[in-house]
């Protein structure tokens, strides 16, 4: 298949990689300049996307956002307009569910089919083509992806016939891992301020039944000191929002995801939202006088 | 060994058993007359366990709370001064680290060691003799405590030789037990909010990144719509006010536990107390105007 992707940040990265090792014809795109260096040293192709538009079989959207979605597709210099009837439009971006079906109503009135298809797993993930994708849209819309969705997923839920239900899944995994990161550092530095060192909690907290998946994998760089971004703090304040957004406009309380989300918007108003989002720690320690490890003395 | 073990709850039952089960002499107590008769058919003991006090090897206590703890030791009619001098106290009781430490010390000036042994697992593991424990006390405490950790304990952490390390670790998971309970409720009932039925909710979420122990555990209970205790939602608003106490005095913010205490609350204000703790489930669908499984109508 010739398939676009849109967005070469880690994840669009990975996704992109991923289609050329299974053989399909690739063409990336990004607004960042040194992405599209390190694309075209990948893939061997220099040709502009919108040069192509017209022979795609399918456009794989790993945006930052929603208004960026929009712009992609029905923008000024929109590719909605450029491709085929029948085209796939595969959204892999952390949107609400009712944009992701006013996405899905705008392709259908182009002739395109729309798969509303979040993605879990992490950059790591992405490269190898062994995500987790959260999938909703028509049989034809599947029908169309499913190349494309095997190529990039080790799972691929089919969560309905219509978009938004792949995005509602999203937004619930969303509102769990971020609450998860956030409760791992209110733990972890409690423990430190009860004199339990970090490592000795990710030795024993995973054995208990006080474990996350979060936990597990984010503890560790607390641990380490290591605050290199896997995922950054600036992630939750965008999903965790979306997530209240969702739930306020449903009139569902959400409390867990409120507290969680103001941590994460005071790690990031501290100046630590490009890092790691495991620095989510660094504003209890601070709240609460501690040192964590690679921060000068030790925390033990 | 000849064992007293003091709190015949679904824990120090378990504990008791297991313990018979190694072939130690075991004298149970619970004020609870039920639970006496249960455990006087299951031993063939119907001694007291006063008139057995000043031969025992060792006294577990697995009662509520702390004051319970400070009543079996030192009340009135309490065992602390029956006991023969070297004979270990076993504390399984989730406690603040202070009053651990107390124990402690007024152990030590009876002559009798103390070892902080907060437990977890289940009622299930406890029968099984597969729980953890998190302990810490002195070289000897640990020594004469042996053999009882062994028939008792799948993993035994030895987190250091004062007491107040174990029932800060435990401190440390109950946290996050807790906020994950409440979070697996909050991210199931806002699923429902958005058509995700809470069967599709445990088929997609474990996994993915959001999963945690807890949700594994409990979320489960939601979809059958059946709450019988495994373990109490009047265990959270005890154990969480205990880790909010400990931080509080350590000038350390938890507002993730703060919250997650509130909706624990707000489920024993409901009368759903003595319910399996994923009843706070019914605090955000009340809230929000939802059905749960079980509840008159489906909620999908």
């Amino acid at each position: 298949m010739k398939v676009g992707v849109v967005g070469l940040g880690s994840m669009g990265y990975g996704i992109a990689t991923s289609l050329l090792r299974s053989r399909h014809e690739v063409w990336g795109w990004d607004v960042n300049a040194d992405a599209m260096t390190r694309w075209r040293a990948a893939s061997g192709k220099s040709d502009d996307i919108v040069n192509v538009a017209g022979s795609l079989d399918a456009l794989v959207a790993v945006v930052l956002n929603a208004a960026q979605v929009e712009d992609v597709l029905f923008g000024a210099s929109g590719l909605g307009r450029l491709l085929r009837r029948g085209v796939v439009v595969i959204c892999c971006v952390t949107v609400a569910p009712a944009f992701a079906r006013e996405m899905a109503a705008q392709c259908d009135q182009l002739g395109l089919l729309f798969l509303d298809a979040p993605i879990s797993g992490g950059s790591v993930k992405a490269v190898q083509g062994q995500l987790s994708i959260m999938a909703s849209g028509s049989p034809a819309a599947f029908s169309a992806a499913r190349p494309i969705l095997e190529a990039t997923a080790q799972n691929i839920f089919e969560l309905g016939d219509e978009a938004g239900a792949g995005s509602a899944m999203k937004a619930v995994n969303q509102l769990l891992a971020g609450v998860h990161i956030a409760a791992m550092a209110e733990a972890l530095t409690f423990g430190i301020s009860q004199g339990i060192s970090p490592e000795r909690f990710v030795e024993v907290i995973p054995q208990c039944a006080g474990t996350s998946w979060m936990l597990e994998n984010r503890a560790p760089h607390v641990v380490s000191g290591d605050y290199h971004p896997h995922s950054a703090v600036d992630i939750w304040p965008k999903d965790l929002g979306i997530v209240l957004d969702v739930a306020r406009a449903s009139r569902f309380s959400a409390p867990l995801t409120a507290v969680a989300l103001q941590q994460f918007v005071a790690a990031s108003g501290m100046g630590l939202g490009r890092q790691d989002d495991s620095a989510v720690a660094k504003v209890y320690a601070r709240n609460a006088g501690l040192v964590l490890p690679g921060e000068g003395k030790s925390a033990t």
